[in-house]
């Protein structure tokens, strides 16, 4: 397959298709991904927070294994007695697991291994994927997948980064960026449906669907660019303490941060290497700190995540879940009319804590542990980023990162009070 | 003054009474808390996030100079040129200070000198006291006061209990605790009414005033006991992932954390000196990571802030603000009916995060670094403690803290959904 | 080539040969110890210490380019601009360099590029190679490229040591380990001569030759074994601090040492994987801490490194650097009679600090950094190891590391008064 | 007493005195530099190389009633049962005790009770000293007391460094630096008896005495002076890379050192406060790595701790252990004529590594503890500073730090070749 059919391929899974489509093309996916990679580059660990390419590889295929697999295939064995220790990422009910800084020493077992791997714990899922008593699972298999295959390509950004030649995965073309559209979307306030609420597969930490009171508010129908964070920093936005949380400015002066991440003069880092910046493109790869603080220089605020939820649910957005705007795309692709808005570029950060909802139990055993543990010290961002699977997001979905976090594609779009 | 005295003292000041007596019963009540301790004891910083009682004696002085007489009596002149510097806490805008964690090599001034400084600054404030143009600013300087004095207390318990001797900062009198009362305080749910209303001295994170849409919920009338902490340490409470958030599970694993703080065998530190533990008095000392597991354990949650500030207004408690069991009493006292189940022994952990309430915006100038820039990975607590002293809080009040930080006292009440 | 032929290989360069010989050997000796690893397996970084092996090939070739081709053959370029900012160890004078702890994440250039880049080199070099004024320069790359060859056999055990599934580079032989030479070699004291003196090559640290004043002692003819270092476990060594320096106490508690690093039980991790642990065989990979309270259990002490090379001088070792002991074999080898007493095997701790001779001057230049800058902290190690290159060291010889680093093939032979 | 006499007290004890004598003076010498101290300056602990005042008191005590009064006086018991725990040092074989780190916490017991305790030892003494069998270990435990007088000086100027108020110990006399004498003491090299080799009072690593061979070579009549050092920082001293350590480089780097410790624009800190700093007094608080760094500047070197011992012995220096210079006067003192070249002002860094000596064994029990186990990654420093005791050092006497410790008095003096 060829890079650009790698990049096409990142938009093909679509939630009609029937549910063993669906598995076929994730799986697929993240195997493209892998193509323009060489075996070096699939196992570098930059940081704690990012994995290598060989391991996102390997622990999707770990959990069909062991959450489908080993519990419902008859006579299913363990493809190596090893590899659960290897690539368990934190499920504690299943055991011990290398620490978490050391996945970049996993030369062994290859990345040949790995896929040969991957097809066994395909064709062992043929057997399973057409009984409708795991469906549930499969799907949240399928949407872990997807999330994986978003920090596959952060976090093989951020190594590549970390290299003096700037390496590419692929060649981008250059996109002309249209501008974007402009002005606020209004709401009047009131009782809002908050949280999953239809049939479709969403993860725990959405629901249960439950009602949230908003005030008057307004919504940018655009995201902030990079023209616009250029005037924050040349109007000393880093230097003003004012603008910051404690915490925030803390960071700033602590890690000597002055700018996005991947910024350098005049140009940004992508998949495709070193780009000139497009001064209209959204801004991307900030964190909460830098977010709010922005937000203070700009006279506006984050919006809550409900007051977010709640203009997405109320736009008319046929398509909102086949964006074509959601391309593995850095620079921000043209949007259709009328659906671009909140979805694909950038998640978003919004100034809502990550909690439960009203009534929110995790489910039990070692599946509970997939997003309640985690519900202490993050922010939700809602949205949807160039590097998310199309299909993957929608209105009630809750993505959630640490407020220095960055790597992500995380951007902001601002609210303000009415 | 007798150490009981000092004890008496610190229930004092009154809403109710005028500006400038409220004024001199705080100063006044700090210099008493002073008293039982040596010039060595007033310097001791046990950890960054303590100061020394000195320093709290002195950075209150500073307050007052600072922001009432440099800004506002003409004629004024610094007490000292270097002091600033020295007793600055984290106001930015306020200039250089020294290093949060340098806080205990502050030997000179001397205690005596500090207590000079509070003198002349006491006198000179006689000036401005009559002037209701300074009111707000005054009752700010007052709350904070207020506040300080409630560290000095649990900064120099933590101190003390790092000393092979077990001080005493006094003798405690064996407090007799009465059962506490039992059951559940209903509500139906609904739209209430939040954060400050009345024209009373609040805090800007109080408001501004808003509405919050709550579910049914009951409310524990008790706090959780040590009795209670015994049985979840005996169930295997602190080795069971299942109840514990990540962030927390691994600080449990870290700190090497198995009991709440100032726990040995059968004992409690307390201002006392170690003494026996009460197993029907509330709970003290805990993390906000321990308040969330043991909830989970108990099969119950932790309330909202706005649960709590519901149930808090719904009440009758015509004297909450004076209540006499906001004493210093590290046991429990005798608590009159149907006042103390909120206010006093412990402030009370939420699930709720600390962010900004709607429209809020922080005051401009060095006193808007009051609240507003610690809004980032804290958790909103909620009622008051026996160190708090009597008159500070109230319904509308929030206390924050780090979900790790335990040294105050912590403590939580369950909350169920209806 | 196969595996047991890269083995052979290790053992090929000789004093003896032509320098043009010698430099094809060794070079030709990393490209085959590369040939077991895969992409990924050149890559991995275990700790700070050690490099990738892939590091290791670039970096020697680095040294050839930098140090004689860019300054002495006219008309030559780099290969690439960027190589020398990725593959400078720690010459300060030859500019900036990727911080030590990320050379794991250098994906690319691509092994095959490296070894295209080493294939440039060598033919580069040809042109230089007859040139007799290069000859010193080219000897110091030899031995600098020798010592990187020994580092690359310990970095990638060390890596793989990391792995769950612990990896073999290579199958070795079960080798038959001899009970050694018992005993003890008597030096009278007096006036030694130390320091190399031959007209072979030296590094600078190993002069000036100077006089050293010894007193009566004995050095134990053979290696202190597994099996002594069991009783020493046995009898408590590890948790009796009376045994310890005080910065080694420190060390052991604080990592939690209770046994030399790569031993499980019964077993021990090598090139082949995990073998069984041979009682006779010489205990490895210990640091000085440990060789020093070892010494201190058994009654004796470390010997000086002047003591150490009095001996090897005394000897009639007429083959004593053509080792067939010299073997990269991790069970200890036969040795032949009369000269395997002090090279191979293990590097020997002395107690000596790591200090200049008298008279010591550095060279001039970035080739001046070789070896003076690092005379502060590191303890002096003589003889040889089972990974070091045949003919690579010699009695003046001295190696070194810091007193907690035990990653190399480090063992310890005792010494007394006498 | 006045502070001038606190000062002229620490000249006082004399070897030639009867020990009882000798053990008052000194027992007295520590209590009278607790006089300028208040409570809460006695209690500051600045860093985890610095212990309070109070607690080098206590510790001094702690040491003659654990190895003189528990073991050796009939029905003597413990002052508290509780100090042992609080004011061991490290000696594992007496027990547990309070991290290093945690001495500033220790706010009771009061320094009136320390003094309480001193007074209690001091009579309890009485009945020990007379008799011969003690004697040696009554020496060891005055020259223990005299060595922590002096980290009692060092300590607390250290902690009111950290004091932006920059208090003053005392008032010190404006002092007149007479010129230094200039030039070289020539040695031929030969064999030099090396270590403590008469009847009195030395430390266990002073011995065995023992034959060291030397080459030629000269010791500079006199210390770097402050103004000296001006010129190697005006020369780049502190930006050479080539003038440094490895070790040393990333120290600079790390902590931003560019200057001697206490040093500011034109100014010093002493125990005076801030002063103007004198071109020609010595130059005071280097570490080991400027020391070493200047000497490669200056085209010299340090000498070895035998050069410096042969020196000392050779000279005609009827009077140095009872030096007018060696006053606790941070301005260098006018020296006599013929004698002070050597001992007072400044320990002076050697390139000798802290190591036994050859023969060298502990002593059994705790008190083996004394020397023997630092012996690992410490530089030997010679001679005296103003700061200690007088008669308290000797031609034999070993101090030892780390290369990066810096807070005591330490200074540099040159060695060349010959």
């Amino acid at each position: 397959m060829s890079r650009t059919e790698a990049r096409t391929t990142l938009a093909l899974p679509d939630r009609g298709e029937p549910l063993a489509d669906r598995f076929r093309a994730t799986r697929s996916l993240t195997e493209s991904l892998l193509e323009p990679l060489s075996e070096a580059d699939a196992i570098i660990q930059s940081m704690e927070d990012a994995s290598p390419a060989k391991w996102h590889a390997a622990h999707t295929t770990w959990f069909w294994e062991t959450f489908l697999l080993r519990d419902h295939l008859p006579g299913y064995r363990l493809f190596d007695e090893v590899y659960p220790f290897l690539f368990n990422s934190y499920y504690e009910a299943e055991g011990d697991r290398i620490a978490r800084g050391r996945r970049g020493l996993i030369s062994r077992p290859s990345l040949a291994e790995i896929l040969g791997w991957r097809a066994h714990v395909n064709e062992a899922m043929d057997k399973l994927l057409p009984d409708p008593a795991h469906a549930d699972l499969i799907r949240l298999g399928i949407a872990h997948e997807e999330q994986h295959i978003e920090l596959l390509l952060t976090d093989i950004k951020h190594g590549f980064s970390m290299n003096a030649l700037g390496p590419a995965m692929w060649d981008a073309p250059a996109c002309r960026q249209p501008a974007q559209c402009e002005g606020w979307l209004e709401h009047p306030g009131g009782i809002a449906r908050i949280g999953h609420q239809s049939d479709g597969f969403a993860f725990d930490n959405e629901g249960p669907a439950h009602r949230a009171l908003l005030e008057p508010f307004a919504l940018s129908r655009r995201l902030v660019t990079n023209g616009e964070w250029d005037d924050f920093i040349s109007d000393g936005g880093y230097d003003d303490h004012r603008l910051w949380l404690s915490d925030g400015w803390e960071w700033v002066k602590r890690e000597g941060i002055a700018a996005p991440l991947y910024w350098r003069e005049g140009e940004q880092f992508t998949h495709a290497g070193w780009r000139e910046r497009d001064p209209d493109a959204p801004v991307a790869h900030i964190s909460y700190f830098e977010a709010d603080a922005f937000a203070s220089w700009a006279g506006a605020r984050l919006p809550t995540e409900f007051e977010w939820e709640a203009i997405a649910r109320g736009q008319d957005h046929p398509g909102f879940d086949s964006l074509a705007g959601n391309q593995l795309n850095e620079a921000a692709p043209p949007l259709p009319a009328g659906t671009g808005e909140l979805f694909g570029d950038c998640w978003q950060f919004t100034q809502s804590a990550y909690l439960p909802y009203p009534r929110f139990r995790p489910a039990k055993g070692a599946v509970g542990e997939y997003n309640g543990k985690f519900m202490a010290g993050q922010w939700v961002l809602k949205g949807a980023s160039c590097a998310t699977v199309r299909g993957h997001s929608r209105p009630s979905y809750r993505n959630f990162f640490y407020p220095q976090q960055r790597w992500q594609f995380t951007g902001l779009r601002l609210a303000q009070d009415r």
